[in-house]
């Protein structure tokens, strides 16, 4: 802990702030932490924006391999942070070690998952369609495209993931990645794990030779301090994961802007689950076990987590039941920040209060949790003809609670998924006959989501290359995006043509010969000679 | 021309409107043309708008192939339409038969390319990473993603181009092939060419059974109409080609909605082309000659018309006295609507009041043309200093005018080229030791283009894999999106990622075997088999 100073990370130098201050909770107790962190301030701000700026052309000229280095070299860092950057995680978010530490290993692997991707290289599309002079009636020119970073990003740190959709997360490696400078707004809940882990990247900065701008991260508990970033000139393009109320202001700041930018904002989700009737008989109670378990991970604080299910009221009795078991059994769980906690607190009141709803259980469970941050699972019944009537039946409540929806007939499950706002995802238990026998509901849900998953639980999402974490608004703010997997990396990048250019004057990955020996698609063929 | 009716099309039938009547008008001679049109009213737009809504899962589930013959067909009843369609297309925009003729060569052409791209079927850019169950700590689930149709598209006919950007364009075109419905908004100055070429999809419609809902346009002069089109919830997203504001005010609309759409607005360029002192030494005047053939082709109504031209004063002479000579020879063009060449006069009027500005040339030539769309030529000179002070010369002046910069130094060219805003090309003339010494210049344009050209002119936008046309705001909303080339199909699809499905409830692309024979990524292992 000795390591925290409070400090801005500007363009690799670390900055004690001017702005007014606040410190870090812990989220068990409730005591304030001992660090004093600053608002950035407008200037504190801008000089990040412009160093960022300053930096990009620089930055994007480097070859892949030393920006890959560069990934490794601070996923190295991160690491070496140890204990250390585990136990303030630990005491800022109350997420428990053995979760921070496989979080950490994802945060990791994710770095060092773009690096490979960058070095294999073939993620720039690259395309040539050769000159033909001879062509009738006109002569064609030589064109080749690839997609160049966009320039300056802003990533918004996560609450919910501390490490691997914060600092050094998902959105500033595959931003990095792509050649672009980062500028991070820490997430005021966990400032401490935000300044070790921008540590461990400004020491990477500085050990690759990199123009300081590469990566500045400014703190802040005050929506002003996001706002100045996003309206800054010199940032092109914006990575955000929190709530859509969130989301949506930022995308209307950065429509407000001369320029407008993207806003890459992945918004949560209510993750609907549906059980098909074969597998409502054949496995009711397992379901139930399955889908307690995701539903309660880390206190329902996942935009993965399952806020709803669906079921045959016929047959539903045993899943049920072991859902209401599993929901009373529950140890209050502890939310990260307890402004995230009475969020909950006030949404879990508004459901009560919706026509048609019954709490059915509530976690009895005795944990040994900071009231603020302690937050009991709840388990709500309601009938389909509810869930159509009123839309805040179909919309999230971050935390650990569930409705469970009971359907007159399989009819009242379409009516409601044809009713379903964007979702991340969404699933769907079934026999192989209830797939055959219920393609119609897959289709709509095909709609609807970026992941339609058979047989499991929406929460755990895998860092790999098919992986979509991304899903109509509000799911997302842009449904042909994701925030996870290797196509996260095509957020910030963007294709420019080159006509007829000189050999030398073009990018290697565009040359005669292929120098790089990636992927490319060369008068139509797609190749690797 | 007996074949105008001035009917809506809605949902593949011909429907006379209830809104209020306006008439074409010809460009060449100011007189109205006998068709009566109607503004489409908000029922009619609605109607539209559902149709495509109810189409779009059938028409997104129809396989691949059927998709490209309805494209195809699309072109073979384009071409049927004969002369009928080049007349009155030449009646309505004043553009020479010859250029309409080869325009449909190009909109055929886009149609048939599409439907290649997707029979081919790789676009869909399918990623298959199979289960791992034995994988510790957890266990991996097959997780299998592709590129799916986004919904119903809203289409905004383009002025400049009546058939390539206009009802069956390169947007239509790529949202159908991506396997979106389509409503078309038609643009008022040639709405008699936009139902015919309306007819012509409505019958491919009917040929490949299609639901009638795939293909809609509407007539409309005011913007009441495209803008209930943009704010129906039914449609997915827009695709536009026009003027920066408004593309603007399309996207403020969809962002105005309480499910915000993507906008893939082009909005145009200055299209900015600079000369270095090999290349200006060598063949300024050759280099006046290509300059000036391409700003004043078709009256300068293209989006890629150069509008600015740099070059070292030292060295000018002969290229700027070339130039002057044959803007002073132009014959007036016509331009496409008389509104258009209003704005034109504007503009001028504009640019000659800009302290620093002088007229050089005039168009001298004599045409026969209507005055209410004639334009004569204008080549204006100015200093590097002056537009470096005023930003209003380094946008658009939309017709046949260019604005020849006297740059005393290199540093002045750098300071220009930092100092633009996106747009849609640049070019740079130079030697081969003028590239080599002139990177830094290149470096800035790349950042601030789609399309770098190297000793050509930016008209002439090859419809091919790696045409970028797109870029940095305002030449276009989304700088990561294209509207011309193959790429142009990514705009209307999302990634979508089926976990642990069973393989009969996968799409086909997605299957064990690879039924469908594309490219896709296994693995991490991008192959065919």
């Amino acid at each position: 802990m000795s390591l925290l100073t409070g400090e801005h990370c500007l363009f690799g130098q670390w900055r004690r702030g001017t702005g007014s201050t606040f410190h870090a909770s812990a989220a068990a107790t409730g005591e304030s932490l001992a660090t004093e962190f600053h608002e950035a301030t407008a200037d504190e701000i801008a000089t990040a924006a412009q160093h960022a700026f300053a930096a990009a052309a620089e930055y994007a000229a480097k070859p892949r391999v030393v920006r890959a280095a560069f990934l490794e070299r601070i996923a190295d860092e991160i690491l070496l942070l140890g204990d250390t950057l585990l136990e303030r995680a630990h005491a800022e978010t109350g997420l428990p070690m053995a979760r921070l530490t496989s979080e950490r290993g994802r945060t990791v692997n994710q770095l060092k998952g773009f690096a490979d991707l960058i070095r294999e290289g073939s993620w720039v599309d690259a395309r040539i369609d050769r000159a033909q002079p001879q062509r009738k009636p006109l002569p064609k020119s030589d064109l080749r495209a690839m997609l160049v970073p966009l320039g300056p990003c802003a990533v918004f740190g996560s609450s919910n993931f501390p490490l691997a959709y914060s600092v050094a997360g998902g959105d500033t490696a595959s931003a990095l990645a792509a050649g672009c400078p980062v500028v991070v707004k820490a997430h005021p809940a966990h400032p401490g794990t935000s300044e070790l882990v921008a540590r461990a990247i400004a020491n990477s900065v500085r050990a690759a030779a990199l123009p300081g701008g590469v990566f500045s991260m400014v703190q802040g508990a005050s929506h002003a301090v996001g706002k100045a970033l996003v309206l800054h000139p010199a940032i092109a393009a914006v990575g955000f994961t929190g709530s859509p109320q969130g989301g949506r202001a930022l995308c209307e700041l950065a429509w407000q802007r001369s320029v407008p930018i993207p806003v890459f904002a992945e918004m949560g989700s209510v993750n609907p689950v549906f059980v098909l009737p074969g597998a409502l008989v054949l496995r009711g109670e397992q379901i139930g076990e399955q889908l307690a378990a995701s539903a309660l991970l880390a206190a329902g604080q996942f935009c993965t987590s399952p806020g709803m299910v669906l079921f045959l009221s016929a047959h539903g009795k045993p899943m049920l039941a072991k859902l209401a078991e599993l929901f009373r059994a529950a140890v209050p769980g502890t939310m990260v920040h307890e402004s995230i906690r009475s969020n909950f607190d006030r949404t879990l009141q508004q459901v009560r209060e919706i026509a048609g709803v019954t709490v059915h259980a509530t976690a009895t469970g005795q944990g040994t949790h900071c009231k603020a941050t302690s937050a009991a699972a709840m388990l709500f019944t309601t009938d389909a003809s509810f869930v159509l009537q009123e839309s805040r039946l179909r919309e999230e409540i971050y935390g650990p609670a569930l409705v469970a929806v009971r359907c007159d007939s399989y009819g009242d499950m379409l009516a409601v998924a044809e009713s379903l706002q964007g979702h991340l995802t969404a699933t769907v238990h079934g026999t192989d006959a209830d797939f055959v026998e219920h393609a119609g509901l897959l289709a709509i849900l095909r709609r609807k989501v970026g992941r339609l998953i058979a047989n499991g639980v929406p929460t755990g999402v895998e860092v790999c290359s098919s992986m979509q974490h991304g899903g109509p608004w509000p799911a997302s703010s842009d449904s042909r995006c994701t925030a996870v997997g290797s196509r996260a990396i095509l957020r910030w990048a963007r294709p420019v043509a080159f006509q007829d250019l000189p050999n030398d004057a073009l990018p290697d990955e565009l040359r005669d010969g292929n120098p790089c020996g990636i992927w490319r698609t060369v008068d139509g063929a797609l190749g690797r000679d």
